[in-house]
């Protein structure tokens, strides 16, 4: 075993990033005589597993070679015949795996059906590094529900924009690509109508051969303009409006723009049930959510207990302001105890910027 | 040369940290074969310099020897007499030399007597590390003004309390125990009135040993109770109360607890006006602050343009709220370009809390 092929898997597994959703990333790896004979990887939802992409690329026999494979190869029939089958036709003879199903009823199945044939499996090759792949993944496939990471860009003192509302720009470029990154590998992203009302953006992924996430406003009473952005674009980007809404004639309007509307229970406050709108987002195969939203939305997802992530840019600069606006405003908790507590999971310089990431944890 | 023995007089010179204000911290050592035969630092103020510290801790002759010294030596009768003559008695060889003298007027003057009386000099050595030492000591010296350190603690939403008021506590016990450190380290803490109405905050050191720093309240009206922790133990701790009242009979009463207190003019907005305090409280030999205000003080300070660094501390926490408490309120600036801007100077975990530091870039 070589440690260098499964870390090759792992950066090709990547080359499927924002596009295999709500599918895992998984590469895949296959070495005869200390040299890889054949690669593959999960491309894009429906397309070859990583497994049967790499044998697809066998330019040569696979007999008594190894397999390194980042996710336990499948052994039942999907979308796609099960990878198992077709390591055992091509006779590999060790085959090391990273990560575990995450479905609980199907681990170590595969596994068991490559030892029945003969065949050395050794588990958990570098397991942390491929779990670290499919955090999404793993997220939808156990809560049927998307990963929702919540992002805002702030100031050293807490502020996402002056008093004024202007904001452009609080973070540098390489910031700012950075979030674009993580539009292009999310499935969707999610805003609060006001803030397509105030700023009118296009909630699409600048990145070249970016992948455009889905776009879901909250928009309680349907007050989008007609002429946003969004709405103008929305035959072109999927668009989904999330309101409690009833108002038939609004809703018809919208959807002959292109864009499809979610009706959702209300929450306490009147607004988007954010906990049902995840679980209708779940339903409609959406994996993960990018959570854009000004201080009230993100204060709601909070309290819905729908947000997983978060993603904080600080940038080296002071405002000051009258703290309207502040990545998470309403009310606050009630005492210091109470707060919505999180883990560091790293810090990453952006160029003057810096990305702190914390998990949520939900006590 | 061995740089190691320059890495420990830099390590002792440390020992002197709260001590010595408005002197600057100095470690020498004194090599002969190899071996330490003396160190010394400057301990307190008043106290000898660390050249003849080391001098005086000598067992065997020092001729032929070799110092390493984190600062040029002095070469000039203030309190004490000038050390390169103790140098040039004890038949030292070789001088390693870390910071040149901060003095433009006197920097060199020292190497050049050594180097007359037909010493070996080497300058800059470790020079960056050395001049770090001493940031308070230099600024001091060329500003006549304290270096001042703006604090706080947030949340990852920027929030330093609860919409309550309530912020006990935001950061964990290892970051709150660093400011300790910081409160020991620096001349003086100060704080706005309204903390001391709001938390009734003592502003004490509570490290073992540790240094209380000189209290200034800025206090534009005499609001400060009498029966606060300030006020009550004035006499035992050295109390400023920066006021632009002319009230004197509150003057003589605040007095009259032990308290000093300090007639400033009005800014625009009828408070303290921060840079003729600072001007003060440098005439006072005052070389630093660590400011610990509310959102009001700081963005004066910051408008002022009296602050020098940066320390947040950001807890892996978010409450929320409404935005009355973030470390820096008021107006914003009017647009993001106007912002205070900062350079990042380091990032530490300090338990589960991240502390950020900045130096304040003015325009």
């Amino acid at each position: 075993m070589d440690l260098k092929y499964m870390q090759r898997a792992i950066e090709i597994a990547k080359k499927g990033i924002g596009r295999t959703n709500p599918n895992p990333l998984v590469g895949a790896v296959i070495v005869k005589d200390g040299r890889i004979i054949a690669e593959g990887y999960h491309a894009c939802y429906g397309s070859l597993h990583a497994e049967r992409d790499a044998i697809s690329k066998l330019k040569e026999s696979a007999e008594g070679a190894d397999m390194y494979v980042t996710l336990e190869p499948c052994c039942h029939y999907g979308k796609q015949p099960p990878c198992t089958l077709a390591i055992i036709e091509n006779k590999i003879k060790n085959v090391y795996v990273g990560s575990s199903d995450p479905n609980e009823l199907v681990a170590g199945k595969g596994i068991k059906q490559l030892r029945d044939a003969g065949i050395n499996v050794v588990e958990h090759v570098m397991k942390e590094e491929c779990d670290a792949l499919n955090t999404v993944f793993f997220h939808y496939i156990t809560k049927k529900m998307p990963y929702v990471v919540m992002k805002y860009a702030m100031t050293a003192d807490g502020k996402i924009a002056c008093d004024s509302g202007a904001s452009k720009w609080v973070t540098g470029e390489i910031a700012r690509n950075h979030v674009q990154e993580t539009r292009n590998a999310l499935a969707a992203i999610m805003v609060g109508v006001q803030t397509v009302i105030n700023d009118n953006p296009s909630l699409t992924c600048r990145l070249e051969n970016g992948n455009n996430p889905i776009r879901v406003i909250c928009d309680s009473n349907l007050r989008i303009p007609l002429d946003s952005e969004i709405i103008k674009t929305a035959k072109d980007v999927i668009t989904i409006i999330a309101t409690v809404s009833q108002d038939k004639e609004k809703i018809d309007t919208i959807k002959s723009y292109g864009a499809e509307v979610v009706t959702v229970s209300e929450n306490k406050d009147g607004k988007v049930d954010l906990l049902e709108l995840m679980e209708k987002l779940g339903e409609m195969k959406i994996d993960s959510v990018l959570l854009e939203g000004g201080g009230t939305l993100n204060q709601s997802a909070l309290k819905a207990g729908v947000v997983n992530h978060v993603q904080a840019y600080i940038a080296p600069k002071i405002f000051g302001g009258r703290g309207r606006y502040t990545p998470v405003t309403g009310d606050s908790v009630d005492v210091p105890d109470k707060a919505y507590m999180l883990r560091n999971t790293g810090i990453e310089m952006l160029g003057e910027d810096i990305l702190i990431e914390y998990d949520i944890i939900y006590k």
